[in-house]
């Protein structure tokens, strides 16, 4: 990520305009995802503040298990398979789960998976053209989606939890 | 918004294609902010969860602030007038002064404010074309940003709040 160019939305080289401009704005987005978990410890990342909360760290796996399952739809138009949902599940689907599994580690667990994660989206998208944020699907009900707005919506599903990973560290280091 | 087309990203008429694309984002964030509020009563807008918090009220006023502030930014090249800081103040502030001015209003406050602001939003983003989403200002240290950023940017501010509000939902609609 080219940090010169982090508020400009536009040509990236290596992708075609459209997607360029897509991993621009993914590209933003994570990088406020990593500002707002800089420097956090264990104990802050598996931080709750009520029972039916999600850990700071649960949210940042939660964030690298959506994509990985848009990937699979996008990339590969099947749903995740049963290593990955073994691997992604409990990320997935946050709550009990999430609270129980997902602990213990440090900063550069999630980080890690993030990353990794990433490196694969940005080598696939990086050999398909515009034309094919155009190609659509169908969601139950009839209604249309298309590629374009999965990615968007991996994004979107960031920074929404990006709000509650703020949220939770100001929380979560005022008591130390 | 047309919720038949809700989960494309393409097209909208009346707009230039990549501005349509860039509306086409917004309103899907707008629709599910909209989703994530349907139904509060004014107890659960002013609800605040601990003494530091922002009430989804003053979130959703303080997301209708940040788009006035980008309105001013991007189509009339200026901060905020002096009228419109007393207006909005509160709200792009949020902290003290948002936890003592904004309450007490029911759900359709917010939601006409959001929506005067959107309208104007929307006609004055209808009169532009693509290439000046291109066009850019530098912020502090140099650094560029073009306007596809600065609203880019209002609906990824939106969607970060949102994550905030669907928290602040489940724990204000327990209580009751």
């Amino acid at each position: 990520m080219n940090e010169k160019d982090l508020f400009l939305i536009g040509d990236i080289p290596g992708f075609t305009p459209q997607i360029g401009r897509l991993v621009s704005m993914m590209n933003y987005a994570r990088y406020t995802t990593l500002s707002a978990v800089a420097g956090l410890g264990v104990d802050e990342l598996d931080y709750l503040p009520d029972p039916q909360s999600n850990s700071i760290g649960a949210l940042l796996l939660h964030i690298a298990a959506a994509e990985v399952g848009y990937q699979a739809a996008t990339f590969y138009a099947r749903d995740l398979n049963e290593e990955e949902r073994r691997e992604w599940g409990a990320a997935l689907d946050l709550g009990e789960s999430a609270r129980r599994e997902i602990r213990g580690h440090e900063l550069d667990y999630y980080l890690c998976r993030l990353e990794q994660v990433r490196a694969m989206t940005l080598a696939e998208l990086g050999r398909r053209e515009d034309r094919w944020l155009e190609e659509e699907t169908s969601f139950g009900g009839g209604q249309r989606v298309n590629n374009y707005f999965k990615w968007f919506h991996v994004f979107g599903h960031e920074l929404n939890h990006r709000g509650q990973i703020r949220w939770l560290r100001i929380r979560a280091t005022r008591r130390s």
